[in-house]
């Protein structure tokens, strides 16, 4: 059997406890064991729950002791660039939540650092290894519903996000936070890349919340022209109360392919014919992706032990920001933007 | 165009209320001319409602006047026979609402009858008429799902039955009332007579509401061996809160077809994600059969203006009848009932 | 019993013979008595078929017979403005086929027409009328998710248009001969006007199909700013061999809602566990929306009997018009376009 | 961290293997360390695949080496009772596959076993671990839909089940290897033991599979009266091809409640309008009750590491026999069958 691969998480909030349950639960080959957080409480708890004895302040402090293969980083966006070249530089396999960087320049030195160090760096999108995304993709391949035409994806999910999320210094807002997934699946599924995008935004929740971030939005629909002449769709709400939905609906030249549900449970009540029956729907974003969490989890690990690189990278971190710095400037002056104009001269090349 | 075809409603309550809608709004080819119905009130409103000024408390008085050309008979059970028949004897075509008949003395009475006189009976089986029904047979018939093998059908509807509905002298209970579609869809659908069946019922709610008939059941689940070596089951629940339900499943030796849904109405509504979805539910028979009743009032009225005979007749109601004596001395005896006990020697020859 | 309603259609062809249908076979207040087409074979075919033998090659000769209350037009689009004032000026009342006209000033020119000769005009709208959006429509004002903030709306539909309806200088192309009741519902569910909409288009089939017709399109996707500060997405796909499917999806402040459903029929079959099972489609626009065609007729029958102005007239045609001026203007220039630019100075109000 | 518990896996079939997969690839806190089979090249494969060195041809070879905490038997029926009787005299904890045993003798054997020896023994009753069943019983305990009345378990599945598993010697056919689970998940949910069965089975494919075992059925449909009143229905089929197929519905005195769906993965596809769109099937039972399989071995897992006995052991694995014995009596003899008839006098008392 393979090696161990031993594995410290950098951020040990949500997200970072998503994957650490992933690990101790259903991941055999693998062992969480050091844990990294600025913030004390957080560290003591989530090592208490996870039973992670090895815990540090800093990834540098970490580093120090430097007992591990590989390093988990669920941090903030902002903190992305420097944490992930300094674990390349210390070698070890970065994988990496989105959205990758704020920008094209910190996604470059991400993908050069882990390059030069020979580390793989793999990014969270989750949604690939979804058995229902993962078949999808699997079809479109298979020519099962001709060229892809139009692509419509969304993301829609309850709660406000934190401040840092919402504020364009620190990261860029909804279209990155909570839209990655869809600039991501867009362009993986359509088999294309983006050409021109127009976004349109509204704020219906934020004076309720309290909430003064300029350009504050809570929700989102992008208009896509992707470089094989195909168009996209993408929308976000959030928060939205209804659920946590993830959905994707394409028409090829020859059909249509609708992948997800609203559904979350195969478990319906009736009992009131004046209102009709219930019918479970998802609640969070860990509970519609399940098997995805688990999954690239498994894919990272078995990367590392059979040194085969990661199936989504750099690249494609690359690409789902340069869509949201597209994006993010069409509905600050708008007018559609091209990805040329955020990509810079050449840069396509990189695809 | 064909002459229009006047039609004398016997019975002014819920279910003639139906076919009276069925007339008036959707069908131009026949008229509502007559009402009958032994409660003036009843006769009045209904009368009113529909516009209909010949009104009449009893058949032989509609008859004295005279200006029809057939009968909808929607009066309880034990008035079938003596009105179908005397219909039948003024040579009106006889438009049945099912059960067809207390006994199946009474179904040959009025099968002679309508033979005798040259005109039409139509039972009122509406599912055969309903579009996803009647696509279904076809289907079947087509080979689609291979010789079926085990057939199950459905019946749970809101609302307590009348007490004559429920008394074994005055009609056949449940199995008869509500149950009856059931008996003849999946004979219909099977291509197969029933041979044997098995019934057990169950009192859950009698108590709560008074009900001191003897026998009295609300839950009812029939196992039927058909003639063919297929299975069957019927279920039936009356009354149920939860809305008005009919579905068919069927398993045939090269797959599996579900007729019918729950759902009610394309528009779903998720406000909560700690409920999920909310789905509306047929509601009603009327609503859950809505183009059937409309579609078995178009074939009756064709078959009367092309002089074509009905496609579900006496012989239909007349095997409804006979599952439904076999099930309740099923119940009662606690044993399983072939058909030919109640059918009598040969008379299997009917089918 | 109010006066039976008499009808001439003008235009025998497709969306004629679906309005005929209903008049014949569903429709007892009103008739179909009389048939105008300029294709002399066309008005002898569906007047045998529906058994109307005063057939007239041209309105002009329909309205010196006379014999009739109301028309209904469904000639191609270009013709709609001439047919309908001449009608009108005529006193009869207009029932018009969707998309209104070419432009804002026709529509202004049959709205007169119309007010000025005190007739009513109903335009063809027919989703309005489906149940299913009807029950929506009420829900939402009934608060049920809150103020609408996203609204996502398709139609995609079998079958290459004929060449006048793809020709920008005889139609608006696919944005209006399709898609005219997606501007209509998007509008009428969120409740507010379109404000600005951003249009990209594709072309996948025209070279297969040897189109030449300059802009051709068979794909599109719309983004709209409405005044409410809601945003909503329209797509169009045509021609797509799936089915016919038009569905809509609305996120409000309280929750989702979504409208209508890809199924056809309540029959599903499963005979390949390779495959999967198989669940009907609707085909067609006529049979999805069986029931609107009917209602919206019954309704404009009603409203003529009962001196009531229909739901759905001039001024929603109008807007719908306005929207695909608006859209088309802004592929062609690729760039956001406000629908006061195609308005004009204080026309918005006459919303 | 818990002590790893050390399995040994009796029966390298395909059960075995699911097994297997789920300790290797999903359960951190096992490990499968042996391997008994007496095939010897099942042992080579499946020792081979899952990466397990200690091999025995018998339970007794490897209690000799005796490395492991607790055994997983997954060999024919006929030979539960003496393994599992074995096992536990040597102290093992005991994870039982269904159908627990041939007769309720046997089943005593095996409790008084493992109750003597102190080791828990736990029945392979998945669906009580599937997330779905387990919500299901969840919200039933709550009440949501009140007293259950009626409920329907079908359990449908592709495959010729083997030679052994169809002779009445060796197994107790159909109602034993493919319904043990409906046995089980009826009374669980309706929370009450079974009464009286009666049972119709038919035999349509097993002159084409030339299939002569004396009683063989392909189709089985089994009617149940239950303590509580309530009535019950399992259907069977087996081979049927259209896929794995295992929904339960139950109508309470408040409500209706579905468990489970056709349909195996949210993917669907249309590409022609005259037949529709498809979605897909579970295939199989280890890919429906992927979790259920996972969870179910975490359970018998956790219940070593914390002695905390198993929810589901030797006395439902009992009452699951016992209404395979009561349905076999039924349609073997042609009447209805209580279940004190098999159960002996004063059993009941072990519920």
């Amino acid at each position: 059997m393979a090696d161990i691969v031993r594995i410290c998480l950098i951020g040990a909030g949500r997200a970072g406890k998503v994957h650490a349950r992933s690990l101790n639960q259903y991941l055999p080959t693998a062992q969480l064991v050091g844990l990294v957080d600025s913030v004390a409480e957080t560290l003591r708890t989530t090592g208490d729950e996870f039973g992670v004895d090895n815990r540090f302040e800093t990834l540098e402090a970490a580093l120090e002791w430097n007992q591990f293969d590989a390093v988990i980083i669920t941090t903030p966006t902002f903190t992305h660039k420097e944490l992930a070249v300094t674990a390349a530089g210390a070698r070890k396999h970065v994988f990496l939540e989105k959205p990758m960087a704020l920008n094209l320049a910190e996604c470059d030195e991400i993908i050069e650092a882990t390059e030069k160090n020979g580390v793989y760096l793999q990014l969270g999108f989750m949604r690939r290894f979804d058995p229902d995304f993962a078949a999808a993709f699997e079809r479109i391949q298979a020519g099962e519903i001709g060229q892809p035409m139009i692509i419509k994806s969304l993301t829609h999910g309850p709660g406000l996000p934190p401040a840092w999320a919402r504020d364009l210094k620190t990261s860029n807002g909804m279209l990155a936070e909570v839209n990655s997934h869809d600039w991501d699946c867009t362009r993986w599924l359509m088999g294309s890349n983006p050409a021109r995008v127009y976004v349109e935004v509204a704020n219906f929740k934020g004076a309720a919340h309290n909430i003064d971030t300029p350009h504050f939005y809570d929700n989102v629909l992008v208009n896509i022209r992707f470089e094989s002449g195909g168009l996209g769709s993408i929308s976000g709400v959030c928060p939205c109360e209804y659920g946590y939905d993830a959905r994707v609906e394409i028409i090829g030249e020859r059909g249509i392919m609708q992948i997800g549900d609203i559904k979350g449970q195969s478990v319906i009540v009736g009992t009131n014919r004046n209102q009709g029956y219930i019918t479970p729907i998802y609640r969070t974003w860990p509970e519609r992706f399940a098997w995805g969490y688990i999954r690239e989890m498994e894919h990272f690990v078995h990367s590392i032990q059979h040194d085969t690189p990661p199936k989504v990278g750099g690249v494609e971190g690359r690409w789902a920001v340069a869509g949201v710095l597209a994006g993010t400037k069409s509905f600050l002056e708008e007018r559609p933007v091209l990805l040329s104009e955020v990509l810079g001269v050449g840069v396509g090349a990189n695809s």
